[in-house]
């Protein structure tokens, strides 16, 4: 039973998502940081509550099984804020794709490649499953920074182009869901939670 | 927009279920309670990776669906211990029936519908989709507990046969595993972290 030890192994491992925070806060559980577990539970739901909006067609079970995967990678390279610079984010790339080759790689070879592939069409968001994934990935901290007065957005000062940049797969897949980001940015800056640059 | 106000209105209802705890313990991040959110991501990804397991036709999709919705009712409801009197498990039910009412209730009809039954599905195990969805509901606190020296067990002093009945649909579904199981559970046994009854 080599792989049984082998996918064990793997869920074992997995554990260690619950460890890595992110920047947004959970309200409900007195203002502690969200972890990426929780958080990759939250969008994979989200995302087949919402799949209708998707205007190219997309399988929403590839979708779920990429937005259950999308965080893996944390667990050696850490969470990066959002709204990194460039330098930072190219830096996180080299980590992310050598943490993705150890962890998926405990898996059977098999599984190890599905999930390896699997993880780089969403980062390099290749197909419409991959930018649905990715949009619902940007969408969630938007609407949990309007509940949270702004939350990480006021805390790291971000600029409303920031914001719409980084949903612009949205824009392209689901333009209802655009439409709602929009007026949620406006009310955003008239609050003074984000910059209106 | 109302069906997407809904929609939202869901999603941020979502969040409650990170502050749920469950017994088992999160030992990589200092050995807080586990929440019921990261729990559900955990198994979901679970049931992927061991699903060539299950001896009959399962629907992986539909089992993570299964498993993503499993334990939103506790927002409402609570955890309830798995090994909780018979008594209190049967109260437990029908609370949880009307969180599922009041939550996926939150959603426009077509989806409200959809999610209850699929739930229903679930807590009934009336299929074998739900039955494996089960089996890993039910397994993963056990190799937590294994890799935690006893874990809940120990605290909550809890029978061998307890464990093995409460394993039972495994031993269906997915006999390879099933035998994992008691290998465990024997070595469980011999260490006195569950009690040989």
């Amino acid at each position: 039973m080599q792989s049984l030890t082998q996918q064990l192994s793997f869920i074992r491992e997995l554990d260690k998502l619950k460890a890595i925070r992110r920047k947004a806060l959970v309200q409900c559980d007195n203002n502690r940081f969200e972890n990426s577990a929780e958080h990759s539970w939250h969008i994979a739901l989200m995302a087949q509550v919402l799949k209708d909006y998707a205007e190219q067609p997309v399988d929403i079970n590839r979708v779920v099984s990429m937005l259950l995967i999308h965080d893996i990678v944390e667990i050696d390279a850490g969470d990066t804020f959002a709204f990194a610079s460039q330098q930072e984010l190219d830096a996180q790339q080299a980590i992310e794709r050598q943490a993705a080759e150890r962890i998926f790689g405990l898996l059977p070879e098999e599984q190890y490649q599905q999930m390896l592939q699997l993880w780089l069409e969403f980062e390099q968001a290749t197909s419409a499953d991959a930018r649905f994934a990715k949009a619902m990935d940007r969408v969630l901290p938007l609407l949990q920074n309007v509940v949270n007065q702004g939350g990480s957005w006021a805390q790291h000062t971000v600029l409303k182009s920031q914001v719409l940049q980084r949903n612009d797969y949205l824009q392209q897949l689901a333009p209802k869901l655009w439409n709602y980001v929009l007026e949620q940015v406006d009310m955003a800056v008239a609050k003074g939670w984000l910059i209106d640059q």
